[in-house]
C-alpha cells in the first residue's frame, strides 16, 4: 500500500471530473495552488483561445426525459434564488459544468505533453450520441457539504439484459463521489470503493445519486453515496469511498 | 437487503458477459435448467437464423499492441495442447467469445420483448473504433477455478488525465468476477464489489486480471480479482467481489 501511495503521489491524482476542478479553479479561495496563483489564471483564462466554446455535457439536451428535465429544474432552481427585494442571489445549490476532456484546457508543461494523448476523452463522456450513454449533471450544496447527481441511464449502458452494468454503475459512484471529495479536500486519487448493490437499474430510468462526507482524517476522506430511484423510493446500491489527498502540481507541471 | 433481493430474484440476473453464458450453454454438464434442457438447444441453434455472424470481440485485431498479444497468444497456446501421440487434445484454458449484445441469441418470452431495446448493447462492447475503448480477452481455468483477462485500455477511458478511470477500472473487474462466479455458479448477481485502488493504470496500457474463487456457501459465491501489469510486477487493484446465485429462467423466460 505504502508503495502505491507513493507512486500515486509521486504524478498523478484523482479528478472525478473537470467540472469540479474547474470549479475550484474558478474560486482562488479553494486549496488547490500551484506555483503560487499562477496556474489559476492560466486555466480561466485559456478557453478563449480556442475558436469555438467547448460543448457543456451538463446542460439540458434532447434526450432527457421528464424525470431528469423535473430534477435537473429542482436542483438549478435552487442555484440563484430571490430575495424580498427582488434581488437574485446565490442560492444554496450549485450546478458543476462537465466537459469531455480534462485538461484541454490547461496549462501543460513538458510532462503533461507526453502523457496527454490527443484522441483521450473523459470515460463517462466518450459518446457524444445524446442519451446513448451517461446523461448526468452535478449540483453541489457546499453548507451541507453535500451533492447530488441526476443519471439518465442510456442503452449503451447494458449489463445484465435491459438493465445497466455494475460496472456503469460503479462509474457514476467514482464519478459523483470523486468530484464531491475534490470538492472537499482539493485534489484527491480513489483509494477504495466499497459497493453494495441492492437493485437493479433499468435500462433508460434515471436515478438520483446523493453522496455526503462522512468525515476527514489527515488525508483521508471519507464520502457515502445511495443511488435511488428519482423519487427516492427504491435503494439501488449503498457505497462508502476512501480519498486521499494528492499533490496537484505533480500532475500538471510535470514535476 | 432482504426486499432488494427479493426483487432481484424475480426477474433478473448478473450476467457478467455474454460470453460466460453461451460457454455454458454449450456444456450442458453445467446447472443451468430452464424448464427442462429446451433452453439449451434453443441458445445454441439461434445464431443460425441471422444472416451475419456475429462479430466476437475476443480475437485479435490491428489494434492490439505487442503486449497484449503476447498475453493472448500465451493463454490461448494452452486452449489446444499436442499429447506425445501428435493428437491435439483440450488444454487447461478456455478462451471465452465475447459479443456486444447479451440477449440477441437468445430466445424471448413476452417479458423479455419489453425489456429489451433494440439498439441495447453491452457496456464493455458498446464502441466498435478498435482499441478505442475496451479490448479484453478472457481465458477460463476451470481445474484451477481461475480466469485471466487481458485488458488494453483506451484513450476513451480516460479519468485522471492520462490514466484510466476508476470507473472503467471497476468495469473490468465486474465483468471478470461476474463472467467466473456465473461459469462457477450458474447465473448470478453481483452483490458487492470491493475495490481497493492502490496505483493507476496509464491509457493506452495493458494490464491483468487475475480472477479465483474464494468460497461458495449456498447462493453466495466469493470470488478475489487483482489488476497487475502485464508482467504482474504492479500492483494495481485489489479486489473481493461477492455474487448471489439467481433464477435464470424468470429473466429470459419472462415469468
Amino acid at each position: 500500500m505504502a508503495r502505491g501511495l507513493g507512486r500515486i503521489c509521486k504524478g498523478f491524482q484523482r479528478l472525478g471530473s473537470l467540472s469540479s476542478i474547474q470549479t475550484q479553479l474558478r474560486q482562488p479561495s479553494t486549496s488547490v495552488s500551484v506555483r503560487g496563483t499562477t496556474l489559476i489564471r492560466t486555466m480561466v483564462a485559456l478557453p478563449t483561445l480556442f475558436s469555438s466554446k467547448p460543448r457543456d455535457f451538463s446542460l439540458p439536451n434532447s434526450s432527457w426525459g421528464s424525470e431528469m428535465m423535473q430534477l435537473y429544474e429542482h436542483y438549478n432552481s435552487q442555484c440563484e434564488v430571490e430575495t424580498e427585494g427582488g434581488e437574485k442571489q446565490e442560492g444554496p445549490w450549485r450546478r458543476l459544468p462537465s466537459y469531455n476532456r480534462l485538461l484541454k484546457y490547461a496549462t501543460g508543461g513538458v510532462h503533461l505533453s507526453k502523457i496527454i494523448q490527443s484522441k483521450a476523452r473523459l470515460f463517462t463522456r466518450n459518446i457524444r450520441d445524446p442519451g446513448a450513454a451517461f446523461e448526468y449533471v452535478l449540483f453541489v450544496n457546499s453548507e451541507e457539504q453535500k451533492c447530488v447527481c441526476v443519471f439518465q441511464a442510456g442503452h449503451l449502458l447494458e449489463g445484465p439484459p435491459g438493465h445497466v452494468h455494475g460496472g456503469a454503475i460503479a462509474t457514476m459512484i467514482d464519478t459523483v463521489t470523486g468530484t464531491h471529495a475534490t470538492i472537499l479536500s482539493g485534489p484527491v486519487m480513489t483509494a477504495n470503493l466499497n459497493i453494495n448493490y441492492r437493485s437493479p437499474i433499468p435500462l433508460g430510468s434515471t436515478v438520483l445519486l446523493e453522496s455526503s462526507l462522512d468525515k476527514k482524517e489527515g488525508r483521508k476522506t471519507f464520502i457515502s453515496c445511495k443511488v435511488t430511484s428519482s423519487d427516492g423510493s427504491k435503494l439501488h446500491t449503498e457505497t462508502t469511498a476512501l480519498f486521499l489527498s494528492i499533490n496537484f502540481s505533480h500532475l500538471l507541471l510535470g514535476e
